[in-house]
């Protein structure tokens, strides 16, 4: 649904787009207009720009990952379709692609690098996050205590909408400065490494730092019958296994925006590769 | 875990609790100090007031509705074990009980009737329309256009927090003093009355609304891939054979406080008795 | 400015305008077409309703309120020119009024009775005593605790906007019901009859209830420099003679929204009227 | 005011604090314990830190800015009796008084340096903005148009402000990634660099941008009444000649913290101090 709605957002937008490897079902979903073709030099050659998709490849790394094409569609094959001086777009380019790219001449660019799009996806991500604290605990977020640690971009967005909902929210940060933010924004601002005393008056634990916080001492001191959730990335921030010894829940969510928002994900896919095809500066 | 967190929030407000008919299993969950009787006179006797599970009964209107009890327990067989002067609080109290409560002198309380209790329960009834709505759509509610039908308790709270998590927040209501505040808290007003030019403009449709509302007409002039959550109490707000029809998604949510907050519900459930024993005027 | 204001809205809304007794200075604010005549009975001869000043009387209670009219113009002979069956619209009705217009036989309307335009007036009252207390105040709102007596129209709107620029909300009531929608809404609630212990936190103390709340008692447990607002029309709710020999500050503000957002006053004026006027049921 | 606060905050905060140069009348509100001292030396003696005034000079760079000290007191003499090795804490530091330090073996700070407190004042300067706003204009800010011209400190504090108290508020900036926050905090973003078609649907702008933006053009486009409202240090962000000649209300207003909030800005001075004092990192 997410590579969907890259497609009908650039279409909406006025470009005339071509596509390759999707369902029959999925078809039936495109902007009029979007011209499905049967092979994939097809679709490239009329292309000034080839958008690949999230990720691009399956696990072996070397086919696209387009599941409904009905063949197996290596990813060299595609490179070697595209002319050189096109553009191509991907999300998380490893050094294979980016070789591969360089020695075709093909400028490739990883939206996922652009600033806009990481504040963006804090929004799918921070209301993931608070779909699964509503499905996860027997009361309200309204009212209920909620920690938020770290004041990033997941941070902020998470703060705020907590906040929305009527949950008393903290924020733990490290930063003087983000204290200061953490009380402008009109939360109760926490000191990251000093939360012994008051770890343990929270009802939910949102993490956002990709580092070890809730260690065996802090993991010791949450109330019983809290919800952790961790939105970090690996190496998350919790002592898995010390948690699941003392029977602490603990949700850790990767990769929220494809999943909870799937349409919004792409949307914000599709105004990123926008601004880049339109010079914005970052 | 309702009646469990009603049991607990008496106890921990300094009350002695004796209970009766529930499991081994949630007898570990109870609150220090309460205390579980074998029978139910021995529950009864020193109490000062008798609480009944909500519902009260089961299907057949006659036995208690206490699952793990191990026996079929009549209400006709509680009510007369308890003194007469006492007072007995239920949910939804129908004439039967009103009767056998006036036979048996017992003072009847239903606390359901409480608008205080009504206002509370407003919240996790939002917060779980918000937790569907975030469930059953593929894009964010943040930059969504939702529009709540109504502007009572309900409306009012659920308005708020759609607002709060950065949602375009429209409420339609007929008195030009509802229309006047849904202006005043920042909502974009709607008169229920002529909603044929902008409903189609929503991405998710709430209604409080105990009346047909979205009628065959407004229903057909939906965008595609709306989502309606209907929360009003029968009949519903909703031509829900026509919506079927048209292919649009309803979700009809009835007494979500029980079912996704039932520890907050047993909260507010406590909170309520507290202020009928403490002779709070309404 | 507010009657310039009512004038242009109307006129906005296409209606065709007469106005009698305005300065040469104002007449040039007016939106074209409205129509401005040297005499009274030319102003009202082709008009299907009269809306008179606010107030409509000059002390005297005789005299149209007109400064600028350069001559004395008599209530009585503005009546005397109304053929019977027209509206009049005015604000504070008095029994002299009521009873000239019955005699007569026009329909004399009160705009100040209806529901949504005490609704609308509490956004200007709430701001006003915001105003107020920034620039009667040393520190910033943001951070301060304020306290709202009451939680009716005013204390509804001020509660949200005091919040809504960070301050930290406290609201007073007697209610139960009104004590859980403070809960809702995420303010703090306070007994209103149990002020004794907390009052001595706040920074700032509004008061919408006419009633005697501030008492001898509670003034001389306020900080020493707490900034208090009245809101409440006579006879106001704080021993004022007390609080001055205590030398607590104490703005005591009526009639804000004509004072700090004219413009706005008289936007909403002309609100009512045509809602009056299209026959929306209240 | 805001001297006395820095001094009383220090004192609350656990230190002995010595002051030179006040007023018989501001030694009344001093906390207990802060000891005054005769002559300057006799407080320098037993400090571990000195606290110049902000700003630290008079007029003529040279006088020590101490309007009640009753004598000339020279800055040169002031760091000649602190002892080598001491912390002077100062804002706006100058090459003058680096030089002096350096020579003296001293350990200057500018405390205005760190973003922290930067942050912190940009909470008195929103407030003190709206403050003004709401005094210029005869209309509500609540359901009027908005505008902030930059996304920095005060734009973000500005911004969340306004719409809390109801105003409809648009952020003009420039970089991709501060549209995603505007709008992922709800706001209406605006590329500053596209102003002509939108700027003249606003009733109020606020300027955060030290820069040009309102020149000759912008400013013919827009409303009669608007308010403008600039909050940026020189050289400003409006073409203030041709604002007047237009007849554009234009409202320079710097130093905000100190002027609407000095209690406020004493805190956040002495709170900052008391962080570098405390070797919290930045």
């Amino acid at each position: 649904m997410r590579q969907i709605q890259v497609v009908n957002s650039l279409a909406a937008a006025g470009h005339r787009v071509s596509i390759h490897g999707f369902s029959k079902r999925d078809r039936q979903d495109f902007h009029n207009g979007v011209h499905h073709c049967g092979c994939i030099s097809g679709a490239v050659d009329f292309a000034d720009i080839v958008i690949l998709p999230l990720p691009y490849t399956l696990n072996n790394g070397e086919s696209i990952n387009a599941p409904f094409a009905g063949e197996n569609l290596l990813l060299e094959d595609v490179i070697s379709v595209i002319q050189p001086g096109k553009q191509l777009f991907a999300g998380k380019v490893d050094a294979q692609l980016t070789n591969l790219c360089a020695a075709a001449g093909i400028n490739c660019v990883d939206y996922l690098e652009r600033e806009e799009l990481a504040v963006c996806n804090a929004v799918p991500t921070a209301e993931g996050a608070i779909e699964i604290a509503m499905r996860e605990t027997p009361f309200t977020l309204h009212g209920s205590n909620c920690l938020c640690l770290g004041f990033g971009r997941i941070g902020k967005v998470l703060a705020k909408m907590l906040h929305g909902i009527g949950a008393k929210v903290s924020v733990a940060a490290r930063k003087p400065s983000d204290i200061s933010w953490i009380s402008a924004y009109g939360y109760t601002p926490l000191n990251i490494k000093k939360m012994d005393d008051s770890i343990g008056d929270y009802d939910v634990v949102f993490n956002t730092v990709p580092q070890l916080l809730l260690d065996s001492n802090l993991l010791s001191k949450l109330k019983k019958n809290v919800l952790v959730v961790d939105l970090a990335s690996k190496p998350g921030g919790v002592a898995f296994d010390i948690a699941r010894e003392l029977g602490i829940k603990v949700n850790w969510e990767l990769s929220l925006p494809g999943r909870v928002a799937p349409q919004t994900a792409g949307k914000i896919i599709s105004d990123t590769i926008l601004n880049i095809i339109n010079n914005q500066e970052v």
